[in-house]
């Protein structure tokens, strides 16, 4: 059996000695070496950003979904959108595990687990797609796919139903740094507050920030308005579109009495939302990019261009313990859990 | 005379209604607004990943130079690379002032300004290309600008060469966040740290790291080595491509006795480096990326593919005092001074 490297670099194709999410081409031969570990894949949970792409170059239609998601496994051994360049995760089942991993790894053939690292870099073969839920970026395939050992995954809990666990996991980083950043008396701004990251963000945002402290989530639409209030998932509910930064400002202005945001946490998968986030923030305050449909220089220009000396943080889907914080939301609070229920399982 | 909004929203013309550096197309009309700024331009300062680009499609010609730097100001009203998106600064001479800035400002006509926002969102008339010192990013010109409410600036200074001040005030965001970052005992990596952001950078990082701390400079060619060395900018120096993460990985194990570090500062610009930067970095420690060629996406999918747990900063060109931070950088070391003199000024 053939030796692995830790982060998968034996698998890259082209171009040649780099790591496997920025390389264009990977091997998907599911012949596996002695580190890594073979998935019998059930669903795919395609990043929001990509999957929304390929909706609209599909035009919606589902056969054209499926042959832009098999030609892009096709061309380059992993799902990453060439648009986009995001991939998402996946969940299934342990099938084989590399000798080298003995007593390194508490998995065993036949865990069922989702991956938490990205299909950008996951070796992937798709034999054929069963079902597509479109309204909830899952797709249901006959497949297999390679976890490198620098790869992390959790272990789909008992008590929480697949689909929904796997659903909250693929967005898991957000929570989970929102509960790191937040503090007591904190102004928390999310922007895309009702949507599947978001949701998660304001609970945490309002845990943390607590009695003292002002959660505010804006939403491009007002049709959120009352499950979000009704949750209590927020203290204030802004109607706006994310791209337009002036009409952003003002109507925070308005909620936070010119004072703006200690932490605003971006979480809305469209472009030229940055300035808007940047705006919103108190100076010396700190904007956190989770969407992937940030841009690095419209960032970093848009702040410079105002003069605001905010810290701004790009978006890291992994931190320590970040599938547990998710998945205990889930257990905590039921409102949550019926409304993921509902909406994205 | 007409009254302007102080982000300077007035002067787009494509699309309506957002701010002018996101905007694809601005009114460079040199009749000024209540609260604007005019500028007799002297110099441009075009950002390194601009004006390689620029010199790339020009093949090092500089008539073609000209004509493409020409061609972006007539069809934009600004000098925003449509393929980078970045911009640079300038420097210049206060020709007129609005009256709605009177008391609100310390300038006067007369002074000699470089404008620390981004060219690629300021208003700015190319009469005519004068000289271009291809080397260092600086094309003097015969031309006008504007500088809008929010717009921040440095006077330049009487006891610096005002060259050298143009080309030290262009980076003032790198080394003031290193100041800002690098605490006592640190292991600091500065990723094409023999670079103009990078030596500034270095010099901070050794500063506020000490005696206790390690300070490690990675270039891409031997040919700095004496010069960061002898300086006294670094401990360690690496030579190594930042695009080759593996390679990189290994080399800086090597001078932290695997260890890595706890503040990583990418400066170098060029695509591809963001691994580089996530895998010399300790599990907690920061990624501070400076570099315009950072894409957002790899760096977040990166960490998460190799399950890293650090926090990636954007750069943000300004923060408080940058300016007053690097011009005293140049006063405090002869050493440095005499360095940025030879290479950019």
């Amino acid at each position: 059996m053939k030796k692995g490297s830790k982060f998968g670099t034996h698998r890259v194709i082209e171009p040649k000695g780099i790591l496997p999410q920025p390389a264009k081409v990977i091997s998907n031969d599911m012949q596996i070496f002695d580190n890594e570990i073979l998935i019998d894949v059930q669903t795919l949970n395609i990043d929001s950003a990509s999957f929304t792409q390929i909706k609209e170059q599909a035009g919606g239609d589902e056969a054209k979904i499926k042959e832009i998601m098999l030609g892009i496994v096709k061309s380059f051994g992993k799902h990453k959108n060439p648009v986009t360049g995001s991939g998402g995760m996946l969940i299934g089942t342990v099938a084989e595990i590399g000798p080298a991993l003995e007593g390194k790894t508490d998995l065993k053939v036949g865990d069922k687990i989702a991956t938490l690292v990205s299909l950008s870099l996951t070796p992937l073969v798709i034999e054929e797609i069963l079902e597509i839920r479109i309204d909830i970026d899952q797709v249901d395939i006959k497949g297999k796919a390679i976890l490198f050992e620098s790869g992390i995954y959790a272990k789909i809990p008992t008590d929480i139903p697949e689909n929904l666990a796997l659903s909250v996991l693929d967005v898991a980083g957000a929570p989970a740094q929102t509960a790191k950043l937040v503090k007591p008396g904190d102004t928390v701004l999310v922007i895309g507050g009702a949507g599947k990251s978001g949701m998660l963000c304001l609970y945490e945002a309002k845990k943390r920030a607590g009695v003292t402290g002002k959660v505010i989530c804006l939403q491009h639409s007002d049709s959120a308005r009352d499950r979000i209030m009704d949750a209590h998932l927020a203290d204030h509910y802004i109607t706006a579109d994310a791209t337009d930064a002036v009409d952003v400002l003002g109507k925070v202005e308005a909620v936070t009495n010119g004072e703006m945001c200690d932490i605003v946490i971006n979480c809305v998968n469209v472009e030229n939302t940055e300035m808007s986030s940047i705006l919103a923030t108190k100076d010396d305050g700190l904007v956190y990019f989770f969407s992937m449909a940030t841009s690095f220089t419209k960032a970093a220009l848009g702040a410079e261009g105002v003069g605001k000396d905010v810290q701004m943080i790009v978006g890291n889907g992994y931190t320590k313990g970040h599938a547990e914080i998710t998945l205990q939301i889930m257990r905590e609070s039921e409102t949550l859990r019926k409304i993921y229920e509902d909406l994205y399982a």
